[in-house]
């Protein structure tokens, strides 16, 4: 369980504000164990036919890569008591192949905080996410709609 | 390795052609397993937590239903000679919680083919991907940018 120390309700998030999360290493074999379960394509779970691709040599599925990037902002704990789940998501962008040993490190802002009209308890705060590989270069970035429990209903 | 005997180049696809997959039950092990390493959210890894949550019981990450769409997609091998991978994706809605014992499918459209202006061996096809549970309600949306291969360079 993420840690509750740090946890903010929707009325404490400012527009503007950014989190920073811890770098995690990928290793060849999560990428291939994470590919074959979800995308058995050849540039993720087949090193010699991953060598002749465009990307010459194994790269992460980007279902992994968004993945990763999500837990890794989760785990700060900042949303732990107020998330309620997701509407959806948008604008999601692969920028740059992840490969094995890659460490990434993930900053989340803050987008747009909208209390809801109807439901007095809840509102959606928009964050978008970025990923970086050990470069400093952009590997990804999305935006996700997260429903958030309020601490002062209004 | 997904089977190529029904494979699509770029110039095979229309606009407005779909695709059918299999069924998939996701257990409640799966969903456990695939949260606790991305997801860790008390509704995604914590039976006791997850009832007393809006949820009334466990549900699957969205990344996890996301990925499992995607996954009974490209077994079908559609892409298998033609995917040079995808440079994003838009639109996501998770329109229904996903829980232990759901059977999903997801029927995939192409919405639009794009041969690249300025390299003639490759183009986009956007596909919407949707994924229905057993008693056929919609419960993910999303469109991929799928980079493809061209059969015959213009």
């Amino acid at each position: 369980m993420p840690p509750v120390a740090n946890s903010r309700f929707l009325d404490d998030l400012e527009v503007g504000e950014r989190f920073s999360t811890r770098a995690a290493t990928l290793s060849e074999e999560e990428i291939l164990d994470f590919a074959r379960r979800f995308d058995p394509q050849p540039f993720h779970v087949d090193r010699e036919a991953a060598a002749r691709s465009i990307y010459r040599g194994l790269i992460a599925s980007g279902f992994h890569t968004e993945s990763l990037v999500f837990r890794l902002f989760i785990e700060l704990g900042v949303l732990a008591q107020a998330s309620m789940g997701s509407p959806g998501m948008d604008e999601l962008v692969w920028r740059a192949p992840v490969r094995p040993g890659d460490a990434l490190r993930a900053e989340v802002e803050v987008l747009e905080v909208r209390p809801s009209a109807s439901k007095p308890d809840r509102g959606i705060a928009r964050l978008r996410y970025r990923g970086y590989n050990q470069r400093g270069e952009e590997v990804i970035s999305f935006i996700i709609n997260h429903l958030l429990k309020r601490k002062r209903p209004a």
